[in-house]
């Protein structure tokens, strides 16, 4: 059998403190020594199948041609099915549990081609108890197509459109103004919405962003392309790296000053352009109104 | 010489915050260009033998053949020896200190067939402090040993009966009860025991779990093999992946909700099979007499 | 085009919650698919170019000749330049920003031989935002170094003496003592301080550490070559593994122990040998005089 990709992509809810990473890493090993997995992160959080899905589609258009291995996985050992799923006609499959996980990811990068179960014991790994799929299932899975196994031959095929679909909020226009949510707080505290840039490249240099968690409140940001454009402290609107609105503060956290979090609704308003003078020095409380 | 491995599994408590694991790897690829370094973990808790010894146990069943390099070392530059042990005739090494860290593992893959006590400074890298005997003779040790320099090379032979014993509690049946520990709380909270399903394969679907740590208190747990079998936040014995009981709530952390860690004393009293109805509606409460 | 190198060595303030660090190797193994990129830490605290500075510093001179990519980075998008820089004549090269991050490596290994801008967009991945320079410029210029792409294809050249100096802090010897500061503290809580054990060669063995931050302290620490050597909870004042004295406490942290933390300004005094009894024994707040 002819090798058929050398990289696996490997994000999960595992985390680094136990040696789950490591055992599945060692079991693609044994399967599939030529292979190479790269890490997207194993700190998704604990069973949230929704960060981890957004956390797939930012990272999947730059991923290696090859097996994505993606498992945030509550239901492990119950209903739900393990999944391989082929897309652009072989070019890629990704691999976890059919539980929405990898839908986002799948739609972007032109949908599924065809799907199987991975219903057939003989590419599974013995185990002792049903908790750990990973280790089991999808990393040997995942080793198996990168070595060339059969797409069809790790289990029953799954009509595509029976997968579960992800649920990826949309961002709505609103009597003038855009109202979205936080997608994502990245470690610097930088908060992506669901908006893009051009929902409001019409509007001027500066935007009221309201919110009403934990309390009501808003600011006034300047849409700026770095974060060294922005005056210490002052709220920014910067189109982040990967094509979206994320709300910033230069040398600060976004989501610590204006105490955000993931989830949280908030409603973009236009206020026009920036008066001639001051600029730098308009003072970040200006827009206050909590 | 001939290349002998390719693989260094890799544990340790240096966590990733400090340079520490990188250096190792560096060294390793210095020394032997042809090695791909697998990462267990590296967050055992600072010093703390008995748990790296426990997660390497967990791990070793499934780790490529080759060299383990393990490195949780409170005693650096001072008495401990610094050991590589020869395991299964040459089919793998293992290479740490000599302070019960590799006991277990060793013992759970066919015991020491030979052992050296790495004092070869020849091997060693020259260094200006003894405080980082990874980089300094750990890691240059196994990259020697998957180059194929001899085992005898590296040092003064050791008798493996010399080697420091590991200490894993044994859980023992008392007045128709199993009394055990918890082993490992991982990642999602469940609560490892070093109890066998078989010790209590005879009884039936409901157990009381009884503690005394913080405060005593009991539980009434489902037998399960999946934690979707359990109703929201009831508590369930489930088989891990690793073969042995693990506590756990459904959707919850088992730690959490019972205030449970590693090394509290465990009772499992057997209280029969569940009555006919209702099942999945028990209030999870009714065992709770503390 | 023949292979230059096949090992990057990467350090970063990226964390490894979010997908950056998976993204940028994803990208590099697109470029240079036989390269291993090697992660020295990605857990530099967000923006503090001094804490990654000297982390690398302590790092480098145990990389594998290569590429080193470091990128700490609050003036993203903006002003400071992105830049490649040769050292040992091409033995090596250091990619990252232009703003100290790379200045203490770059002169431990010799310092630059050459420099450029990597302000040729040929060479960038096209981007939809100007905020992930790792994934569109460094990256990508790290793996055509690899590639064996010309240094001066990759931009303009940068006169190495423009390059931003790092601010490394000396310690002095003032009226028979020696003033220096808290560099790092490790995962242990060891204190490394930026004094070298030749500063206190001729001392005895005791030796008064006195600090300021966050209220007035002293204790009479130890000089030990290992841990061991310390009784329980005793102070100690240890050359470490990259040859700096640094504080340390048997089976603790120093930094808890004595509240220090980085950058704190420490004062050591001489206070002549060991009185002849007792030794271990001594009590450890002797010296307290806080």
């Amino acid at each position: 059998m002819e090798p058929r990709f050398d990289t696996i992509s490997f994000l999960s809810d595992y985390g680094t403190a136990d040696e789950f990473v490591g055992v599945v890493k060692s079991v693609i090993r044994g399967f599939a020594p030529h292979v190479t997995v790269l890490d997207i992160t194993h700190e998704v959080p604990p069973y949230d199948v929704r960060a981890g899905s957004l956390t797939l589609a930012r990272a999947v258009p730059y991923l290696c041609p090859g097996v994505v291995l993606a498992v945030v996985d509550p239901g492990v050992g119950g209903e739900r099915r393990a999944v391989a799923i082929e897309v652009g006609g072989g070019q890629s499959f990704l691999v976890g549990p059919d539980n929405g996980l990898l839908a986002a990811a799948v739609g972007l990068v032109g949908g599924a081609t065809d799907a199987v179960e991975l219903n057939d014991a003989d590419y599974h790994l013995e185990a002792p108890g049903a908790t750990f799929a990973g280790r089991d299932i999808f990393g040997p899975a995942a080793a198996h197509l990168c070595n060339g196994v059969p797409l069809l031959d790790l289990g029953d095929r799954v009509d595509p459109i029976t997968l579960l679909p992800g649920v990826i909020p949309l961002s709505r226009e609103e009597e003038g103004t855009v109202v979205g949510q936080v997608f994502w707080v990245d470690r610097y505290g930088n908060c992506q919405l669901n908006i893009d840039p051009a929902q409001i490249a019409a509007w001027g240099d500066r935007v009221q962003v309201r919110w009403t968690r934990p309390t009501p409140g808003s600011r006034t940001a300047r849409r700026a392309t770095a974060f060294e454009a922005l005056g210490d402290g002052q709220v920014g609107l910067i189109t982040d790296s990967y094509g979206l609105l994320a709300i910033a503060v230069a040398k600060g956290s976004a989501a610590d000053v204006l105490d955000l979090a993931t989830g949280d609704e908030i409603v973009l308003v236009p206020l026009g352009d920036e008066p001639d003078a001051p600029t730098i020095s308009t003072p970040v409380e200006l827009g206050r109104k909590n």
